[in-house]
């Protein structure tokens, strides 16, 4: 694959260090004495999830009904799906129950018994806490609700109760590895009380940042990161991980060389990238350059700027020694990703992932 | 179609309402004289192109070479690629010529060479000016280049120049009808100009708040807007259109209830919606919550405060109505088509449209 004749943006799958991410993160949870759960939102691909299965992966993560069927086709028979049930969902998953064991969010008693009822097979679910970052789930000061919806389930003869789960958004908003070790801590807290009341429930933690630099896991059951997988420059700012360890890259054409006015237009917009930025010091980042020496890939001193649809604008230095395209680092690569139906390998590779439905 | 019982985001494509809007711009191009070459890079699909050809539509713009092929393998034989040529585009463009007539964008006497030696089939090429908004294309008071590529394009055999393009960027960040008329007002100044230096070009533009608003197009040939077919929150927010023009909405199911802390969690995210915000305040609105009555759309004091891959955090009041599922009004329609493979008419019916690669 010669990236400098691409004639479209195109993203490249480091494949090396993409295996590399996967192995670290089982040996992680393996040294630590946690479940492995990886979450499949970020890479949605079914070769991707055999390099997974290959060093004894066997239960996924994923976020939507949709997203479970496409696994399940490709036989995964172990998913959590880790967004809020809601009822309308019941034919879909009486269709994913065919086919794999599920596992549910859930966050009231009438849903309880609405799935009860309807689905016959066994399920399991869990309570998504709500530490505070306001997303979904249940407030973990809520115990009244917690309690009434695992009594409900003790009811039941199909539904068994499994444990909780916190997705700790204040990770992605850390500067540095000390900061996200003392974002997570309350909730490390809130996990470690819990293990009293609910001595039979197990306790997963779903972040990527925390599960990459926590170096044990007290109180966590269960480990379900996804964006590890690949990484990205919002990764490497947080602290999750440094440039060397990202996997997936945006090789985008070079449209129009303005580089006399500090500017390259760039065939790669927010149909490509995502229209998510990093802010620096005021201005957006919504890709950063780089280049590889050698093995290594090397920031470079410019970034795209803006997006319209497919334009990019790439903004800094250094831009007289810009060729017929460039390297870029995707802000977040799970939106990236989600962009594309393939990856190309650094050797050529075609990796055909979900397409969007 | 029963929406309230649906299990994922869905895009609903009001036929009635594009349809009035393609009509309307297809009367506004003829009353004042210009042709009608609309962009298909909103809509992206071979039905709604359809509903323009009916009509009497027979030249298309489109944003890339990938639209191109499809809008081609589909019947359009008349095609500008409204975005900059470059050399590695060569062989696609080879495969275009064998389906439809092309019109591209070029910025150098040496693309012009180019393309005069290895196209064999007759082209048209039209310079895209930048008055200022610095994406693509040749800055205005660039003459010397201008000229050349011009007389470059007069030695081939094969090479016609076309005319000028702009898309006016600046209008994006108007705030009503005059505001828009303001800022687009410097660019009809600039035609008016170059028409006296080159009377035999032809003279486009593109962007929807001009071509929407304007009630004469003094010194233009032909308009190009896109997005117009659908319009959005953010084009009502410009002063484009009313909410009553606006023919997309996505639909999204209630993930879980929060009313009471003022937040419904909504099952449509950054992969159903794009990442595309409006600041309101200091506030980010990813969609706006709206609602039928009888045949009008209302606004309703909520919107889409935050979005992650899969949920929307929807805020404000009055959320206590809010049943199984929820009307939004997508911020930037081109990017919410485009993350999905389809949209569905109000009246159930399935439209197909090119999906990502």
């Amino acid at each position: 694959m010669e990236f400098n004749k691409i004639d479209r943006p195109v993203l490249i799958l480091d494949e090396f260090r993409c295996k590399r991410n996967i192995n670290r993160m089982v040996q992680k949870a393996d040294t630590f004495g946690c479940e492995f759960r990886p979450h499949f939102k970020t890479h949605q691909s079914a070769i991707v999830g055999e390099w997974f299965r290959e060093i004894g992966v066997t239960g996924i993560t994923v976020s939507s009904t949709a997203m479970a069927l496409y696994f399940a086709d490709h036989g995964w028979d172990d998913i959590t799906i880790a967004f809020p049930f809601f009822p309308s969902q019941l034919s879909v998953l009486k269709e994913l129950q065919e086919k794999c064991r599920l596992r549910l969010f859930l966050n009231s008693v009438e849903d309880i018994d609405l799935l009860s009822k309807t689905l016959t097979k066994p399920l399991q679910i869990v309570i998504e806490l709500d530490t505070g970052h306001s997303r979904s789930g249940i407030h973990f000061e809520d115990e009244q609700l917690i309690n009434s919806i695992i009594s409900a389930a003790r009811k039941t003869s199909n539904i068994k109760f499994h444990g909780f789960y916190v997705h700790e958004g204040g990770t992605y908003k850390a500067k540095g590895n000390k900061d996200i070790q003392k974002i997570i801590t309350p909730t490390l807290s809130i996990y470690r009380d819990f293990k009293k009341k609910y001595p039979e429930a197990l306790f997963s933690l779903g972040d990527t940042p925390s599960t990459s630099v926590l170096n044990e896991f007290p109180g966590v059951d269960e480990i379900t990161p996804g964006n590890f997988v690949f990484y990205d420059w919002m990764q490497v700012q947080i602290g999750s991980c440094t440039l060397d360890d990202v996997a997936l890259f945006a090789v985008l054409p070079v449209a129009q060389n303005k580089y006399a006015q500090n500017r390259v237009i760039l065939h790669g917009g927010a149909v490509h990238l995502s229209k998510e930025f990093l802010d620096v010091n005021g201005q957006r980042n919504f890709g950063q350059l780089i280049e590889w020496h050698t093995e290594t890939p090397v920031v470079l001193p410019a970034f795209i700027s803006s997006v319209s649809q497919e334009h990019g604008i790439l903004t800094g230095n250094s831009l007289e020694m810009i060729d017929n395209s460039v390297l870029i680092c995707p802000i977040h690569s799970c939106l990236t990703a989600n962009l594309h139906n393939h990856y190309i390998t650094t050797d050529g590779k075609r990796i055909e992932k979900r397409v969007l439905s």
